[in-house]
């Protein structure tokens, strides 16, 4: 746990350009954006990946959904649109080992997602 | 509501190839799969999309990964990974104006994700 990215972000251990927090959520502008807003948003607490997603955390899904709305209006992109992504595993691009979603807006994107 | 492709599809009126059901989420099969594996999510209650998701309906979006991470595992595919996707709005490439989940599997995605 101490060894995870995510986790030093949060923690404020690592730098990062906050977009949005809550007890639950935080959210900071991606360092490698794909689109003209990118935004990754996690929960606190450490989650592997979507595989490990249960009835007991699964909570902290819809509250990072809720976040991503708020923001998406904040930022004044909620109209036009935007796509949420989640990487799971190898196959689905995850590169680091903690729940995260990307949030992307600003441009059309585009069919298929990667 | 009633003319809502995707609440027609959950109430049987058009058919769908079904993958998964409780009683909060129904899953099926792209029918222009991006990927050898190409689900569709949906909560069972209609929300338009994520610009919609508030305190009181997120709960679903949480129940809707935990049933992916459970059709992943039965479907084999947990392991190597997977990708979960959603679109709102124009720039985000959403068609049906009932809140959906994407998830591809089965090919290695690529970045960015459209």
């Amino acid at each position: 746990m101490s060894d995870c990215l995510f986790c030093k972000i949060i923690a404020g251990e690592v730098p990062s350009t906050k977009v949005y927090e809550d007890d639950s959520v935080y959210a900071f502008l991606d360092i490698a954006p794909q689109a003209p807003e990118h935004i990754v948003f996690v929960p606190k607490t450490h989650i592997g990946s979507a595989n490990e997603i249960t009835a007991e955390n699964s909570a902290v899904v819809g509250k990072i959904f809720e976040a991503a709305a708020k923001v998406a209006k904040e930022r004044g992109f909620a109209e036009k649109g935007y796509r949420i992504v989640n990487n799971c595993g190898e196959d689905g691009g995850q590169t680091v080992g903690h729940l995260h979603f990307h949030l992307l807006a600003g441009r059309n994107l585009q069919w298929p997602p990667g």
